[in-house]
């Protein structure tokens, strides 16, 4: 407060680009007929607009009809087993609308009322139980931010630049407001004493539709920060984020969020089901996979430049907007390269980001009108820093498809136009 | 971690509530007969759902169809002029969705093109300047969670109890994520020094429908945490929340958060416009008005049991959850009565709300299945308690519409129905 006082003075920060009043309008009687935006905003104010009950539930103005999920039609064979992408080039701070939410679904999205969900716990538990949603609701309850990133999150980019986005690079990912029961609490009350020593244990869950989506969890996280969750944003869950309850698995990839759960079974082996094996493991280059990888690594991605989102203005103050996160905790740096990585700027963070959920960050920089390779880099409080695609192939090869959380690299032009490229 | 491998043993919470497996399935053959819905879960598992992207944006399932914003009929003569109300009484966590959140126009909601949109700073400034939308976009952006209450929010209840549902005598309020550029820097932009001594000086600001909404804003205020916002949870603001721009004015009434911001004259004195005159002011006994009654003082409302959300278990554990939020800074404490006031139980705060920003309470506790009244009162960092309606009738006796923090008394009978009611 007392700052702003001290420094009321011009900045100019935009000098010769914001149009003065003189010159637009004040000092022109011919400023109408120049410019014909003053003549509608006349119109506006001398008529009344329209109501606002006319639908049901309110949707976005039909000027951003264009800020939608997309799928990537050659990615699946049929849209019963499919991906459709977070517009997050369109998006700004951290919250991600349910409505364009990134969704994965195997065997399409059911729907299932609330009283019709029931809840199995079994196995070794010292009394097998089934829980109504009702049940659910008079356990306390948790809110939490958490982001839900896809495993195969920015798979497609191991063998090159391949899509030019980044809804379609990196939009794999959500980041919503999750209410829920933690399911250390829902484990207690069957009782663990048969489970003998819960640090060799694991519990096996399961969907209701028709692929099951069946995974292994560890009771460790099991016990920690796993929430059975009902509401996300608020409201109830979407159907095709599985309404009326899924699993919410903080930093670990999104295909162990297990949508319109039925099933938890407590078990002394993890169950070795088609999810975790024949998919969601990284093959390296010598034919041999990686195992259990289920925590999403620090990642990054510049939103804004980027393909979808060009610069639309000329030589002058700009921002650079992204997102990054990660699986292991907060996001405490973002570092921004113009050079493809040659040197780097420290990005600020939109706002101090919560435990394994979305920071936006922002360089507040100028741009000179030449082209640029524009990068992000994330570092967590684990001290890790986001690799480079060339150290994560040495690392892992490229047959892989998951756990691709390397640089990405946006090419921008003179003209600002920007587009999916590779550097080394 | 820790704490829950030291105590697995099962707690019971529930026990001879949730439903045991021998009794529901394993152990009884017509377990089946007995529950249709066994039957139904089979049925989702062995067919595919539907695809998702038959929608281009996403909307909640049918099941949820009651859940949205609603309006008092008799309350404005025309939905030109209308307020739709938050469902409070159904959401749960912090975030308010966009396409449920409440929403008032004094005529209509306009629709304007990004490229349509103009914002003049004039008046007392070193020079008047005409910004674009994409001069906007240019300037360092800010993201900040913060409630929006309209001043009118809850003002029916002055004469007595009259709305039964915490939808519509609390449900003028929204919560959400925006993103926008401070006020501040536009200011600079401009230049202050014309102002003079700053601590005197007022910002009027209005919008570009017919009804232009002018407000005058101290400021020391418009210097503050005035955000001029362009997104709220993360996408293009809502045509009903003042597409492409609006003002967000942090823990101040909603009328001052002028919805298609095209103007913010810099003057030495307030305008005084009808919007702060006629309207927004509180009447007192005498007749005689408060003046500048801007700071939504602290308030809390228990959504849940509530006349729109009965309680539908028998006695036993079960959820009290609400809101709570003062326009001063952060609610740290909300108190829950269950006997008009009598006695109170300190409740757990679902998470450290931000500042100016909703926060979720909940009272964790055991219905016996007797008839309850219900309170919650909030207290914030400044240590100011949210008063009674007596207390609240004795300041300012009961000509008021405006500003009505008091605590609010739900009677929930032994059915578990609640409704509103007046407790002395």
């Amino acid at each position: 407060m007392d700052d702003a006082f001290k420094s009321p003075s011009r900045r100019a920060f935009l000098a010769g680009s914001v149009a003065t009043l003189a010159g637009s309008v004040a000092g022109n009687a011919s400023a109408a007929d120049a410019d014909p935006l003053i003549t509608e905003v006349q119109d506006w104010a001398s008529v009344t607009g329209v109501g606002v009950d006319e639908t049901p539930y309110g949707l976005p103005i039909e000027f951003e009809k264009d800020v939608i999920r997309r799928n990537v039609p050659w990615l699946t064979a049929d849209s019963i087993s499919s991906i459709n992408f977070t517009p997050i080039h369109a998006l700004e701070g951290t919250i991600t609308p349910q409505g364009c939410a990134f969704e994965r679904h195997h065997s399409g999205a059911i729907e299932m009322r609330k009283d019709e969900f029931r809840l199995m716990i079994n196995g070794l538990v010292d009394q097998e139980l089934v829980f109504s949603y009702e049940d659910l609701e008079r356990f306390p309850r948790e809110n939490h931010v958490y982001f839900c990133e896809c495993a195969a999150n920015t798979g497609m980019e191991w063998a090159g630049a391949q899509l030019n986005g980044a809804q379609f690079t990196h939009g794999m990912i959500h980041n919503m407001e999750y209410t829920g029961v933690p399911l250390r609490a829902l484990l207690q009350e069957a009782g663990l004493n048969a489970a003998g020593d819960l640090k060799d244990k694991w519990v096996y869950v399961e969907g209701a539709d028709a692929s099951s989506n069946g995974r292994s969890i560890p009771m460790e996280k099991a016990l920690d920060d796993v929430l059975v969750a009902f509401n996300a944003n608020g409201e109830a869950l979407r159907k095709e984020h599985g309404y009326p309850v899924r699993l919410v698995v903080p930093g670990w990839e999104g295909n162990m969020w297990v949508k319109w759960l039925r099933r938890i079974e407590v078990a002394d082996a993890a169950v070795e089901s088609r999810e975790e094996t024949s998919k969601y493991t990284d093959v390296l280059e010598d034919g041999t996979a990686r195992k259990w990888t289920w925590v999403m690594d620090a990642k990054s991605i510049i939103t804004s430049p980027s393909p979808q989102t060009p610069i639309t203005h000329g030589p002058g103050p700009m921002v650079i907007s992204g997102l990054a996160w990660s699986g292991h905790g907060k996001i405490t740096r973002v570092d921004v390269s113009k050079d493809g990585g040659m040197s780097w700027e420290t990005a600020r963070l939109g706002k101090q980001g919560d435990k394994k959920a979305l920071t936006r960050f922002y360089l507040d920089t100028q741009w000179d009108g030449s082209e640029m390779l524009l990068q992000a880099r994330a570092i967590d409080d684990t001290g890790y820093v986001q690799p480079t695609k060339d150290q994560l192939r040495e690392l892992r090869g490229e047959n892989s498809v998951y756990h691709n959380n390397c640089i990405q690299t946006w090419y921008v032009n003179a003209e600002g136009k920007a587009e999916n490229v590779e550097v080394s």
